[in-house]
């Protein structure tokens, strides 16, 4: 049975809500294919298309995806198996008012930097301007090349009560900017509404860890998942957790880094602590020895952390 | 011809000063076996040994060594070969009003945890309690292994003006508690008092980045290092700078992370320029895609990020 695709013409939100409505229902093990458009909708391809300000409508995410037998209280894993490119190029921006170094003398904004896809034709699925699927292995930024590495941007589902705007990171997902949320990882969400209500986009063809000028390479793509939930975990989560090859990470956002640090730190001793049976104290001078934080993005309007903890001292939580 | 050793016993300092006297002199390409005690001065030697507030003298940095033709505006690259645990126990402790979760109700300070060497008799260098040269491959925390990762915390220069406790990172190094001073890399200071004026000392068998409880596995160690003089090099640096087998990583030191990210990002900027003709913006955008922000420690008076930029965009800047 061929995958099942969602598309960002089918359904894509600006805001994440605790009344979404799903725009597909699927059942918990489903595999599917989700198409998502640049996080600036096509409004830049080239370099003359330059972005004054931060739009009010950014990071459209497809969705929302509603997953049968998701609750409250349970966890939704979303299993990213592959991320490919669904166009010939992608756009680094700066905009006023935005990134880590706004505001400094010898930074302009806005600027754009259109970077395409390196590919021959004949790695092309179809014909006449079709998606690229999966070809190219780096993209260009004037005469450097940089391998491609996708990043998902944005994902998360309805929250508990207050809604983000898909700019806004939180307990819910959301705009994580996140470079583990790739292809090989595993995302888990705390479910706070019925069905969960999935949606994603915002993704990069390549992103630095701090995504300091604003953005990655934002670019449209198509991306492999799988859906399960895990009803009645062991472990019950506030927040995001994701599991690589080799570590559990666990991701907070917050105002300041510090604060976020302290969040993402918390999270990672509870877990420590019931893997453990260590107590609060013990478990926070061991994840002072082992992993450690690691910074995720410090430019959207709250900025995210994660604290990995290698996988030799932390068995699966749920 | 055997390498030189210089002991903590030879002199030790709890101060980066602009005036500090070298204890040695030695010439650019000197290698140096340096022998440190731990952070504490052996005050902790069992669980039951607890630190109640931060010692005014913490962090005794041997040294300061006066290397032979460094003057203002040269760079000292110090060449980390080896770390070996001169001891047969770290420890990891938690004090009152320090660490990222102290005022947390569920952390406790102060609070010891002794983490002993595991390495069979076999393996001990010498006789009677001689130092465990390179023996061990583990450390112990309760029931769980820790590998053995040795990593140097302060490590520094005579500051260019205002003196710095050990206790503190800044612009000469100093307590920059980072995973990346670690055998196989080099750090490079800038120099701003002549000699240099070298010292280094708080060594952790292991450490989280982060060192969020405020200390890794702190212990003796013996380091082996080589000193060069850069004589006037291509790049003046104002910070460490950092070069491992895959990256050049810069390192900032601010009263927030926001203000340490923004710091290494601006350095990170301006060697890209430097090195590909980008203006400031375009350095940045591309900062944005590859490499990235990494948290060292979030637990000093000051706090300390790098940016790394992988080797494949940037030759050696010296």
């Amino acid at each position: 049975m061929s995958r099942r695709t969602i598309s960002h013409e089918d359904g894509a939100i600006y805001e994440f809500a605790a009344d979404l409505e799903g725009i597909e229902t699927v059942e918990s093990g489903t595999e599917l294919t989700i198409e998502t458009r640049d996080s600036l909708d096509g409004a830049v391809q080239s370099d003359d298309d330059e972005i004054e300000t931060v739009p009010e409508e950014v990071n459209a995410a497809t969705g929302p995806i509603a997953v049968d037998g998701a609750e409250p209280g349970s966890v939704l894993a979303v299993q990213i198996e592959a991320i490919r490119l669904a166009e010939e190029q992608g756009r680094v921006i700066t905009i006023d008012g935005f990134g880590l170094l706004d505001g400094f003398d010898e930074i302009e904004a806005p600027r754009t930097r259109m970077t395409p896809v390196e590919s021959d034709g004949d790695e092309r699925a179809g014909d006449n301007g079709g998606p690229i699927e999966g070809t190219g292995s780096e993209i260009r930024f004037g005469d450097l090349e940089i391998p491609i590495d996708p990043v998902i941007g944005t994902i998360g589902v309805a929250p508990a009560g207050e809604s983000y705007t898909t700019l806004v990171p939180h307990d819910h997902g959301g705009n994580l900017d996140t470079t583990d949320v790739a292809a090989g990882n595993t995302v888990y969400f705390p479910v706070f509404q019925d069905g969960a209500m999935l949606a994603m986009g915002d993704c990069k063809a390549a992103m630095a860890d701090g995504e300091m000028c604003g953005t990655g390479s934002e670019i449209a793509t198509e991306i492999d998942v799988t859906l399960e939930v895990i009803d009645d975990p062991e472990t019950t989560i506030e927040r995001p957790l994701i599991e690589t090859p080799g570590a559990w990470k666990t991701v907070a956002s917050a105002e300041t880094l510090e604060e976020a640090c302290q969040r993402a730190n918390l999270d990672a001793v509870e877990l420590l602590s019931a893997a453990h049976g260590f107590d609060p104290t013990e478990a926070y001078m061991f994840s002072s020895l082992v992993g450690g934080l690691e910074i995720s993005q410090v430019v959207d309007p709250l900025v995210t952390v994660r604290n990995a903890i290698p996988k030799a001292y932390l068995p699966t939580p749920f």
